[in-house]
């Protein structure tokens, strides 16, 4: 009997030790430490009575029981609970309504359909603590709020919180394709196993919206913008349903990419020119046959003549005709069509960066309302750091969305730790000083042109089926950082690093400190190893793997040397009125600062300038100095992440800690790599020396350029 | 405090629940429920001396503690145990030399390289349970075999055991390309990261080789046999290193595909002629590379001039000069050629059944000795069911080894749950009656030709980056039936299915019982409801996913009206001396017995007959009638799999039985699917109605026909 007891108890010591795979995110409710908490989260939790039912509350209802599992060690009975002695009420205004006070009721009502209000409420003289929202998804928001504040040791029943999503429509853009590959994804196959759908329904996918639903993404685009016809099909449908009727409770809703040749590839038509009667038949009839699958389809996400993608223009319409046929056959449905601006033509006549302004403005005001433009944070494409695209602000009667790349394509792809927030939060708040002085981008993406018309966040996926979703297990922290810069794009990146390192690792003010200096600087050291100063697109062709600023031949603008301009003169990008002009594309309050080379703030330099090698930078330093310190400030930063992560070894499990230190290690080699290569091959156009205070750049140019990646993971496969 | 002990027991009965992904696979221990068994196991465990250190030590001693925590919830301190005070000696012969007498030294040392014994040894009057091995992996063999004997409930400290393996090399085939995905693979992309190696190691290495230990699988090939050359540049070869390494203290070897053509692909010549001088000295110095990489490299696996691969043919060289080319090149280092059988010209002018006897036979005697030729199971091409290969028996010179196909191209792929175990039992148990009266497959794979040359098993994977390794749950057992089966081709499949249900599921008899019940018939079903009496490959064209008997037109062979040749007049492939006599590659004894139709066993008739529809079978029935009674009758095994399945719902995890009893919906379907498809199509020759006693195939044959898979997985992407 003695020896079963310490048996029992040792394996309650050995019980904890197992590994952790990181699968379960964010959402790995620990049970809580502090004692006044615990009493007091207990207590709540001992009695809680839900006004609802229906599948949303179902839902509420399995996540309070996990995390009380969890945290408390306690399982929750909610069929014995009485509604007054109950400490913890969760429900929708219309029930909580007979004990709300008029104002509060009416403060709620203001908190809109996604809403939700938690705090004291009184009634026949006892408190409940208690979680309203206007919607079933609203509470469901809410009971997620009161979970990460227990989790992250910041809940106080005392404080009253209401919220409510600043931005409509918060959105991911899965780039999957139907055979499970994922264009520029690092995280494994595709999580949608289409071949098994709709008959096999895999667990994993409620856990991928209870995900999304933990930090406010309400819509999910499944397929890749490089889009299929074939997910149009009825067959397709059956499948695309299932998804649908498993994410409706958790809030989300379901996109799908269209595919503008679609009329021909699988509607039997010769043509797709959106002004055809048949093409236009053609498209009513699919999206209805869509609707009576998925009565809240959401819509239809677009890229056309863009990159080989087809469009209206091989037909002679614009954009707008195109759209607005698409929007046409949703809008009886209350169907949204987004249409991307990433377009440039194949003909390279103009300055990239110019292209969509070019294309889109002409067509201010033609589009339908239920049209809104996905533009990305830059002109040009998810470089490491770009200046916010001058289309925000420029279009005054057409929604805008933002498009914000969550995979890491062009930053570290499978194997960099960088925290996007910083980045997405330099473009928010940017000042754009049009439509009005004041004006962000941020404020333009929450704001809408007109009340029927919807806002816009849209991240691409970087989610896949390894086990723990993103494939570095600080991937997760960029989805995370998405989901809130989508519901709040006022946030601060440090708020953002510091909810998910507790949530995600605990709560020790060690820990969180020394892992916020790891995620919070790991933007600038992506920026400095990889582009500084405004350098940008200087990687390797077609699979973006790694350094390639000598990549030239072909298409001019799918070359390195069309970007960074080096010669024995100086290096960047004229975008000035000397040169391209892209800069006019500007607020003049913009254009004019930026063309000063002593003006524009250094980190957009080479963006715009072409810039004499002995420039004087405002360290007093050369450019070709500040260059070179900048690569190797890049690799010490890594260094520094390194040194941190290594301290932390016995803080953290040996899975997780083992799993990013390896990471960390090829990060570093990975900046050397592209310190050394850059370097290199810049020097072959300053012909200057290397500073002395830096690491000298070893290794050698050639070998550098000999490399190739064939089987770099993201793009086509080559089997 | 009293609230804190209450909580503090919850968590303990709440913590068991937690989800079962199966990622454990056959090595999840789980506590000891039988009181004596436990006393006994925790006796021996309390005090284990381990004889040896050395890498492989170090994975025995992990496996012990690991299997101790599980299992008896105590942790074992290594250092403390007193050598004559412990219980259980663990080491290899010669450290326990001392201790053995005369006659079990050299019993055991008879057990070979990887032969285990355990068992009670006295020692100054105590007793020691003791498993001994001739070399370190042969302990490691014991002690996951004494583990899962345990976990078993079979264990008996007074019972003997010797074992070793009855094949030489046991090995799995990856048919995994270089950008991760996977011909044939349907549990998602390959497990190897080639691009995150060799910095980044992911853990799953390690399982993967542990788990193969557990079951004696002593050798991979890495890469798909339609192979790319990429694989021997010295990039992939320090990839290639890091899991040799990994694998090399769990017993196994790593092999790699050679591409025939690699020396005009990365080797700079202009042939790949294997008599000229400069191509033979590319492999000599490329092999000499890898082994500097990898001392122990085990050979080559290579698929020559076969479905458009490159092969000795065209430089106008046979087979055996392609083999023993690169045979030489290995043999200064002991390495082995792997030479596949599976051949067939690219002109079909006979019978594809007959081909590779018509090429092997003729160079009998010409091939060295450190080659092998890889021989499939069947004729054809990883059938339901196949007749034995008529190469077995039939080379006298020279060495050949089986090919199983664990991943279930033909055999319901991602979503049917088929134990293979029996059908690789019927090969193996085949008589050849060559080269002597009494021979049997098995023999001939056990027996090598001369001393020197070393026998194979080989199985080509079913693993994929899917958490639970291989997509569907029971496709785990596939793979543990082969290590079994290629330990010991002997093997009843009862016994395996026993051990792997006890060791995944847990040890009730009716449990055991009942899932038994859905394992050993499930192939039988799948023979019946896809392709009985005989029929073959007449599924669909390319992905091989569901019925496709229509499939005609392109090269004959690879249609399925090429296999079953159904008229107005009946069914089946004339093999006989009326047809292409491929029956005449058989032993006589076998030929004259199958030649005719009331000798044959039925299973094979069609095989090897085109039979009447109104021919009378051992029924008394007609042979339309009994094919129609077949497909039926697979359709009601798959639903009565359902039913076993669905009584088990409050026996097993819900994760487990979930994602199970859904696939068993999706194989009804898709049994369902076959039957009606396949009788359909059929009746449009038979022209004679359903016998009344089955269900009525229902469905539109020109419906059946018109469905296609653009997606199917395990086939090149359509991206």
């Amino acid at each position: 009997m003695r020896i079963a007891l310490l048996l029992f108890f040792t394996l309650i010591l050995v019980l904890p030790t197992q590994a952790n795979d990181g699968y379960k995110l964010w959402l790995d409710y620990q049970p809580i430490e502090n004692s006044t908490l615990k009493d007091e989260v207990g207590e709540l939790m001992n009695g809680i009575y839900l006004f609802d039912q229906g599948p949303t509350f179902e839902i509420i209802q399995s996540e309070l029981s996990l995390a009380s599992e969890k945290m408390l060690g306690a399982s929750i009975d909610f069929k014995k609970i009485n509604r007054e002695k109950s400490l913890l009420w969760i429900g929708t205004r219309e029930q909580l309504l007979p004990f709300l006070s008029a104002s509060l009721e009416s403060e709620i009502k203001n908190l809109g359909e996604e809403g939700y209000w938690m705090g004291m409420i009184e009634s026949d003289g006892a408190k409940h603590f208690t979680i309203v929202g206007n919607q079933p998804v609203g509470t469901l928001y809410g009971v997620f709020n009161f979970l990460q504040n227990i989790q992250k040791g910041t809940f106080d029943k005392n404080t009253l919180i209401s919220d409510y999503p600043k931005v409509k429509i918060r959105m991911l853009n899965h780039w999957d394709n139907l055979d499970r590959t994922v264009e520029r994804g690092y995280a494994g196959f595709s999580i949608w196993d289409w071949h098994k759908l709709p008959e096999y329904i895999d667990p994993k996918y409620k856990d991928y919206a209870r995900a999304n639903a933990s930090i406010g993404i309400n819509a999910v685009s499944l397929t890749n913008v490089n889009a299929n016809a074939l997910v149009l099909t009825t067959d397709f449908m059956k499948k695309v349903k299932v998804l649908a009727d498993l994410f409706r409770p958790y809030g989300i809703k379901v996109y799908l990419t269209a595919r503008f040749s679609a009329p021909m590839e699988i509607g039997g038509l010769e043509t797709a020119d959106p002004l055809d009667p048949e093409v236009q038949s053609f498209w009513q009839k699919k999206t209805d046959e869509i609707y009576s699958f998925i009565p809240d389809f959401g819509g239809y996400l677009v890229k056309a003549n863009s990159e080989g993608q087809p469009g209206p223009h091989e037909f002679g319409r614009d954009h707008s005709q195109g759209a607005n046929m698409l929007a046409e056959a949703l809008a009886p449905h209350g169907g949204l069509l987004i249409w991307r601006a990433f377009v440039y033509s194949h003909e390279v006549d103009e300055d990239r960066h110019k292209q969509a302004n070019l294309e889109f403005i002409p067509l201010d005001g033609n589009f339908r309302d239920n049209v809104i433009l996905q533009v990305k944070n830059g002109a040009i494409d998810f470089q490491p750091r770009e200046p916010f695209h001058p289309l925000f602000g420029a279009m005054k009667e057409t929604q805008v969305g933002m498009e914000f790349q969550i995979t890491q394509e062009y930053l570290g792809q499978a194997t960099q730790l960088v925290f996007l927030a910083p980045m997405w939060e330099e473009v928010l708040k940017s000042k754009t000083f049009r439509p009005t002085a004041n004006s962000t981008v941020s404020e333009i993406i929450q704001t809408p042109v007109s009340p029927r018309q919807v806002t816009l966040m849209a991240g691409v996926s970087n989610i896949g089926n390894e086990r723990n979703w993103t494939g570095h297990l600080f991937a997760q922290a960029n989805w995370f950082a998405f989901g809130k810069q989508a519901w709040n794009p006022e946030i601060n990146s440090d708020q953002i690093s510091e909810d998910w390192i507790k949530l995600t690792f605990g709560q020790t003010q060690e820990l969180v400190s020394k892992i916020n200096q790891i995620m919070l600087p790991s933007h600038e050291a992506a920026v400095n190893y990889m582009t500084p100063l405004g350098l940008h697109h200087i990687m390797g062709r077609g699979h973006h793997y790694g350094p390639g600023p000598w990549v030239t031949g072909g298409r001019a603008d799918w070359t390195s040397l069309y970007y960074h301009r080096a010669d024995s003169l100086g290096i960047g990008f004229d975008r000035t009125s000397s040169g391209s002009n892209a800069l006019s594309q500007y607020a003049p309050e913009i254009a004019n600062n930026w063309s000063n080379t002593s003006q524009i703030p250094e980190k957009y330099l080479l963006w715009f300038h072409h810039v004499p090698w002995d420039f004087k930078m405002k360290s007093g330093k050369t450019l070709w100095k500040e260059i070179a310190l900048h690569y190797d400030q890049g690799v010490k930063s890594v260094a520094e992440m390194q040194n941190i992560w290594a301290s932390l070894e016995n803080d953290l499990d040996a899975e997780r800690w083992d799993h990013v230190n390896q990471l960390l290690a090829v990060q570093r080699t990975e900046a050397e790599w592209w310190r050394n290569a850059c370097l290199l091959y810049f020097q072959t156009f300053s012909q200057r020396p290397f500073p002395a205070e830096i690491e000298q750049p070893a290794g050698d140019l050639d070998y550098f350029k000999s490399l190739s990646f064939p089987f770099a993971p993201g793009i086509r496969p080559s089997w």
